[in-house]
């Protein structure tokens, strides 16, 4: 029997966990969080918040438990290379409270890519904690992990990207977010504030941001009015009253291919 | 009289503050953070944690009080601009406890830049948490404030890092962190992870991390090697230290200029 509880089941939520002294000292500028965000809206996956830590035991496992108690998916970046600075397995594994063992199909991957030169320090990228699946690497194969609702990846963008592919399949969908920009040129966001206000206030269903642009090179000022929603016809007859509120105020307003 | 504690004083802490659905809906990439962490790096400042989150009042008060009880400084970035979805300075006006209220000099400011356009909505940016101060915005005059120890800074790069000018004298500053970068040339970080290992564990007072390039399109693999330290002559001599050992063991190992 299917109630009225399950065919109105929200949408998943998700957040991410960026792991690494790099990103905090500077020298390294993350880009794996706006990846993972295209990702999880193209799947309907509503993520609700991230987060960035350094390569510190307390702070890993500390923001992890609260992330995965709070959401239905979280995703990590970094951390679990050969080095002695790659302790997010040990942290996931500290933070399910469950052993770190090696994986008898992370172990024969990596057999398999090194060959003699398959050492201890290689061995550690095989640990899995106990319960987690592997989470497949085309790139070079050392596997990252599921555990629970929590999926481990690495912090190389070209390798977390593929990684994607992999986790795609084992997440629960929601209905799609649609987004649609009009573009409002030759005014800031001042000038047609009250008009967006309005607009907001008449459709509650519905997010409108305003995220202005200018005064750069060609000079031109203005600002790009994006509009989101799952319901693709509420939205665009949003779009439309909108446009349409702002083109009676004189104002130029282009919706965006 | 200066005692020992004084002296050995440590270095201030600090934590960021995203906000904006933007950045979770991967419309946009955020670049403030990367700016934020290089700027206070170079003050000596440590940069501990950083968090994003969306335009939800409880989400942001929530993370700014955390963030702003457990670090000397918190910055935040986006929702300080004219319209509906800025709802920033709110947000920590309700953090703090204080009224919102306007700020005269802000008033002064924006009556001058906007003239006979300084619109309702455009008064909205003149609103400071009560006991807060302004900080210079040369970009586009509309202030962010600072108030305890947190930094209200706009969203839009260009503006923050501007705004950052006027937040550098208002900081304490902490003894700068050094790095240094061995290239590590034609293998893979397995094969250097003991050498590294040993580095650090000689040398507890610095960080030693691995950050494996390779297989791009001109096929050269390996990784860089990044030691931080706040004494430079230890890290001057860990490094020569690491260099030795890696070329001892036949690895090519470069110091990055």
């Amino acid at each position: 029997m299917t109630d009225a509880i399950s065919l109105a089941q929200p949408s998943p939520t998700a957040a991410v966990l960026i792991i690494g002294d790099e990103i905090l000292s500077g020298r390294t500028a993350d880009t794996n969080l706006n990846t993972i965000a295209r990702f999880v809206c193209a799947l309907g996956i509503d993520l609700k918040e991230a987060r960035t830590v350094g390569d510190v035991p307390a702070q890993i496992i500390g923001a992890l438990n609260k992330l995965r108690a709070t959401h239905d998916y979280v995703f990590t970046t970094g951390g679990i290379g050969p080095t002695h600075d790659d302790i997010t397995a040990d942290c996931v594994a500290e933070a399910f409270g469950v052993p770190l063992l090696e994986h008898p199909e992370a172990v024969a991957i990596l057999a398999r890519r090194y060959g003699d030169d398959f050492n201890a320090a290689r061995r550690r990228m095989t640990r899995v904690p106990q319960g987690g699946t592997l989470i497949a690497n085309p790139v070079s194969d050392a596997p990252g992990f599921q555990i629970g609702n929590v999926f481990v990846m690495a912090g190389v963008p070209r390798i977390m990207t593929a990684m994607l592919e992999d986790v795609a399949p084992r997440l629960r969908t929601g209905a799609v977010v649609h987004s649609r920009t009009v573009r409002v040129i030759g005014v800031g966001e001042g000038t047609i504030a009250d008009t967006l206000r309005a607009a907001a206030n008449a459709e509650r269903a519905l997010s409108f941001g305003s995220y202005p642009f200018g005064a750069g090179s060609d000079g031109e000022i203005g600002t790009n009015l994006v509009v989101r929603g799952r319901d693709e016809a509420r939205l665009d007859a949003a779009i439309a009253a909108l446009t349409n509120a702002l083109n009676e105020q004189g104002v130029l307003a282009v919706l965006q291919p």
